[in-house]
């Protein structure tokens, strides 16, 4: 029966890309912390802005060729040398600024040193105001100046007040980016009323503040904007306000219903057996995939990888091999946008870039039985903030799934012409919620060597006030709120390494020809009209900034021309579009500038470089006229034949929201996938050598039984295991 | 624990779409054996192609106000009258035809009478030439002609012969279309090495036959291919051969090898842990769908339908029901075509209709525990051709599936803002294997009102003989075999009636825009860049021809603008493209002029009529040039707002094959699907009303426990029912 997964044996015994513990985290920050490094560090318990302190600290992944070193010969050589890069905030500094570095080689002894790490950047300085905020509670001050001037009107208008107090009936919202360049840190801010589901109870007012700097006696209101009306200051509102020059927004019934935006069922007659438990997958004669948890490798059917997480966007998979050969050196997420549009400050300045945030750091335990089967197996992962290190013992799941159909079967007549295969897969899931949203990410091993990505949201909406003018910015899903609309794109790292490291870039494309032949008869006319495949190889990085063809007439795959099937066909793993294969909609907008340039096509390809490990920066969020990395610089010219590549693949979403949208995104219809998988790669289809398969004999002689060949794997009933009473824990904080 | 599904309750005692029955069946075909008929009817068992034989006999679906009038109050009125739709062919007549005819009432009595059914075709004769063949067997006569005096040639350039024998070692495929429109029949016969997986071994080698009329001593060869030579004779070709001038293909290490085409397990190592079976789904509690088998009803979470099933193109789901309102009165495959591309007579001559083969009479019994799972409850189908009716017990299966996945979930921090709806779906297949393809045809029902409409295939490819000159049409898959390029494209009927049957065509659209607002700062610039939603409704057929936008930039959706949900908006279903949304690459080929042109887009909405009940027929396959059903011609300029509409839905597939689909091809990267979803059609998401959902209370005080509400619904665990032991019985034909 199920239970504890059996033990895998990875590839080497030391997991290259592991997080750093607690422990060796400690001692990075008292090494830091220490007089000889003269940093001036605050403690993260304690710390304000006009602070040094430590934002972040995380592991450094190591080079490849180290990596690859290390992995080819574990025996012979050690592995690769361990660095921690660390984010500090010189809040304290003459002129603030954000700085990474590098510290290592790990463990802390007398060899380690410490150097700033800018290579990977795009821009040497980390301006502070790009910081964003630390908390938002940072803002408080300023707020606590404004809203209690304004409590009055907004007491009368919204049924709410902000004093600054824990019972505040009305609480901030903060749009991003919050600069362009650096130069300024100004956001605008949105009331929501404090209730449950407060991501759709935007009232309709809306505060421009200026907090650039770290003191926040120089911080201040800028405008203040209710119902299409601008005003300069607190007392321009509060007088229009008092003298009735004020145009109200109506009165609206939903003002005082907050049950909508709970989760809590409602209170409804249950449908019909939905009192008894649905179907649950059970692995009668014991779990098929194995998982070492010391080093966070897994293994199932052919497939082996090690796991990272960190804290800019969580999982990530390595060193990805299939039936003994590496297939994807790095699969990590990179960056997840959400672009808003809309008729009020709020919705028309959002353009949210979720790495800033902490998709690692924003991943909570998942919940057994609901977000991942009662049998998967859950994995911790720990990241380490500014307030210290926080461990989640479920931050993965990984489960072995039957998608209840065969992945290849037929009916035929002869021999060996009629069976089937079952189509089983492994999932590796981690989810992340991030503020308002719930990011489902999925990797979905399957037993012919496709990969499927797949990206699932839920969560509340960014909810905006639903008055007439914003028709054509979203929908009314309540009185007197709307989802607004926005487009996901999020962009994903694919280091594939097809027959070696060594790939080249092939596109392929199909069209309608016209052609004559000698036996052409009278009968169809002259000519034919039939489709053609022509097939070339994208030569240059600047050529492979790519969309999918019209009506997906072909597409992109990474290929080894010097690596040939038994056919004599280049090797290849093609990236075929799944679910929801778009783009960003919108081009060349201001607040999306040059930090996201990703967004713009459903793929690119560039040559793999140790300088540019990543797509995007936890800073792009506000920097998007000089961000710190810049995507389009990959695209320098270079050739891309027989080199190391990386595929930069894109999800997304354009997020028309709906009244079924509330109380939460349905995942089953906000998600987008893309698969990776093997295109003449194999010289067959390598899942015929699945043992959970049947293969049917007919009748020797009519009215004969058929006969049938199972290869011995039997279907085992007894009693599984029972399954453990729910629980859940929430994160442990080391501080 | 599972086992028998609880009985359903239809809405109404009689199932209005079902199949005949077997004594249904037999008492028409006596009744038109009668000599009052006047028919002069030849029995199926001795029937030749100059004889009048019944070809077909069906239920003729009712007319849908028949069926609403009774099923709006089934206590009050009886059931619709009974009809069968008849096809002879009239083979002796002096000018063979072929003849559909409605008979009925049902049953056979005094009233019962019988006339011509034209209303629901373009054309008012179907020529006896656009039968194609009965049996391929029927072609015989002139292959045995031909073939022994080519047998020196063919022995020594393909090892084989066809001397009309049991044990030939060539064995002969045709291709279709087999005339343009009704006035000739002809195909391209291609010869294939007679062994398992047949279908990959194709010898390169092509007779173009004219097999026009009834008389086999009519029929002539028209024309040799071979190697790109063309040749006029049997003798030309034996001269070329004996002389020396024929130009052969090279000899091919593969010619003995057929070990690749069979289905069996290639003698590997079997893959870690894989002697172990995977997992399985048990509903422990009991199955959560019901069936009611006399009326093939079904239900399961507030869905209910019914099932029908007919030769041409297998299982229909009709007046599907949720939460108490209808939502589609039909939803039906109509067709499914495969056109290729290729340089020889055959892969550049195919143009498939699937109608044709009959995708129903061609379903053959699934196989427990590999087709379905376990626990799948199967149901059986009954189809009449002219050698009698054949029952499947296996027809259809119905299992509910755990797709592992939340439907819904957030992690907030307020009361009421943590948990998740288990993502449960129902799944209602059938797989159709015509000839070389398996047609995986899957209907999956969601919590939410969503349906996905999933289209699958496996199976052999149509496979090529390789050589140089097909490069661009496909790819080496072995030696001497290719797979050849082609498109599938298949059509779905979906009579969608949206808060009743009077729907409109709404068309959402999103652009870019560049807009200014009072407050815009100088930060940003004085105008912002965004997304803005155009909505239309689009007004005539003519315009109702439909792709989806450029990067899916907004959809199509039917709405009712008379019945708005609670929030003001017309509630509508929207079609939401899933997997592969494709349409057919190729436009204008004679060989598919005008009998498939719903696969130019990817969907079409016209007004329901009753005398346009599908997009094509069985005869379209041999009718490019003149087709029964021309569905252009459903498109004549009337209005559809507040219309009964039909929308026509594509999926598809650009099979562009590789070496991974031999000796089958994956579904997993063959699938194509929609989804029909809710669009304002509800207020609010309503699968927040599931018991299998978790809601979490976050603690009172720091440290202490999560507390969760899991509406009563426990994990059941005991030894759930053994899996019978595997058995395939295989047709059940009734002479
Ligand atoms: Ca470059
Ligand atoms: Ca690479
Ligand atoms: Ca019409
Ligand atoms: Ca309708
Ligand atoms: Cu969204
Ligand atoms: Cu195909």
């Amino acid at each position: 029966a199920s239970g504890l997964p059996p033990h895998a044996t990875p590839p080497a015994p030391v997991n290259p890309w592991a997080s750093l513990t607690v422990l060796e985290t400690v001692a990075i920050a008292d090494w830091l912390d220490a007089p000889e490094r003269a940093l001036n560090l605050t403690p993260g318990s304690r710390v304000s802005i006009a602070d040094n302190f430590i934002y972040h600290i995380g592991a450094f992944r190591p080079a490849k060729a180290d990596a690859l070193f290390y992995l080819d010969d574990p025996s012979a050589h050690g592995p690769p040398d361990r660095y921690a890069r660390v984010t500090i905030h010189h809040g304290a500094a003459a002129e603030p600024y954000v700085q990474d570095y590098l510290i290592g080689p790990l463990p802390i002894d007398g060899k380690t040193g410490i150097r700033e790490l800018t290579e990977v950047y795009h821009r040497d300085a980390i301006p502070y105001n790009a910081r964003g905020y630390t908390t938002l509670a940072e803002i408080n001050p300023i707020l606590t100046d404004i809203m209690p001037s304004l409590a009055e009107a907004t007491k009368e208008l919204f049924d709410g007040v902000a004093l600054g107090l824990p019972n505040d009936t009305l609480v901030a919202g903060a749009v991003g980016p919050l600069s362009f360049d650096g130069t300024f840190r100004r956001t605008w801010i949105n009331w929501r009323r404090n209730v449950p589901g407060l991501w759709l109870h935007p009232v309709g007012f809306f505060l421009y503040i200026d907090m650039s700097g770290t003191d926040p006696r120089e911080w201040r209101l800028l405008k203040i904007v209710y119902n299409h009306q601008v005003f300069d200051s607190v007392e321009e509102f509060m007088t229009a306000f008092h003298g009735g020059s004020l145009k109200r927004l109506p009165k609206r019934p939903d003002s005082k219903d907050v049950e909508w935006t709970s989760r809590t069922r409602p209170d409804t007659t249950p449908r019909d057996l939905d009192h008894l438990p649905g179907p649950r997958a059970v692995s009668f004669a014991g779990l098929r995939f194995r998982v070492d948890r010391a080093t966070q490798y897994i293994s199932w059917m052919g497939w082996g990888m090690y796991l990272g997480f960190d804290r800019d966007m969580g999982l990530s998979l390595w060193d990805i091999r299939f039936k003994g050969e590496r297939l994807i050196y790095e699969l990590a997420p990179q960056e997840a946008i959400a672009q808003y549009a809309g008729n009020d400050p709020m919705q028309s300045s959002t353009a949210w870039l979720d790495r800033y945030f902490g998709m690692g750091g924003s991943v909570r335990d998942m919940l057994p039985g609901y977000d991942c089967p009662h049998e998967a197996v859950f994995l911790p992962a720990t990241t380490h903030g500014f307030t210290g290190s926080v461990t989640r013992q479920r931050a993965i799941c990984i489960f072995e799934h039957d998608t209840g159909r065969p992945i290849t079967r037929h009916m035929g007549y002869s021999q060996g012409e009629f069976g089937a295969v079952k189509g089983y897969v492994l999932v590796v899931r981690s989810i992340s919620t991030v503020g308002n949203y719930d990011y489902l990410f999925d990797y979905i091993f399957q037993l012919d060597g496709t990969i499927e990505v797949k990206l699932s949201a839920s969560g509340y909406l960014q909810g905006g006030f639903w008055e007439s003018t914003q028709e054509g910015y979203g929908t009314a899903i309540r009185d007197t709120t709307m989802g607004s609309l926005h487009d996901h794109v999020i962009n994903f790292k694919v280091d594939l390494d097809i027959a070696g490291p060594k790939n080249s870039l092939l596109f392929t494309n199909t069209a309608q020809e016209e052609v004559s032949q000698p036996w052409f008869e009278d009968d169809w006319g002259s000519t034919v009209l039939q489709q053609k495949i022509t097939r070339k190889i994208i030569e240059n990085e600047n050529d492979a900034l790519l969309r999918y063809p019209q009506n997906f007439q072909g597409g992109y795959a990474l290929v080894n021309t010097e690596a040939l099937n038994r056919w004599g066909i280049a090797r290849g793993y093609a990236v075929h579009p799944g679910y929801s294969p778009i783009y960003n909609t919108v081009v060349g907008s201001k607040r999306l500038l040059n930090n996201a340039n990703w967004a713009r096509y459903n793929l690119a390809v560039s040559r793999r470089k140790e300088t540019e490990p990543s797509s995007s920066s936890m800073w792009n969020q506000n920097l998007p006229g000089a961000p710190m990395v810049d995507f389009h610089k990959f695209f320098d010219g270079e050739n891309i034949t027989q080199e190391d590549l990386v595929a930069w693949i894109n999800v997304g979403m354009h997020h028309l929201p709906q009244a079924e949208d509330a109380p939460n995104t349905r995942t089953n219809l906000a998600t987008s996938s893309f698969f990776l998988t093997p295109l003449n790669y194999f010289d067959e289809d390598i899942s015929m050598d699945a043992l959970n398969a049947i293969l049917l004999a007919p009748p020797e002689r009519p009215g004969d039984a058929w006969t049938y060949e199972d290869y011995g794997v039997k279907a085992v009933h007894c009693v599984p295991p029972a399954v453990p009473p729910f629980e859940y824990v929430g994160v442990e904080a080391y501080g």
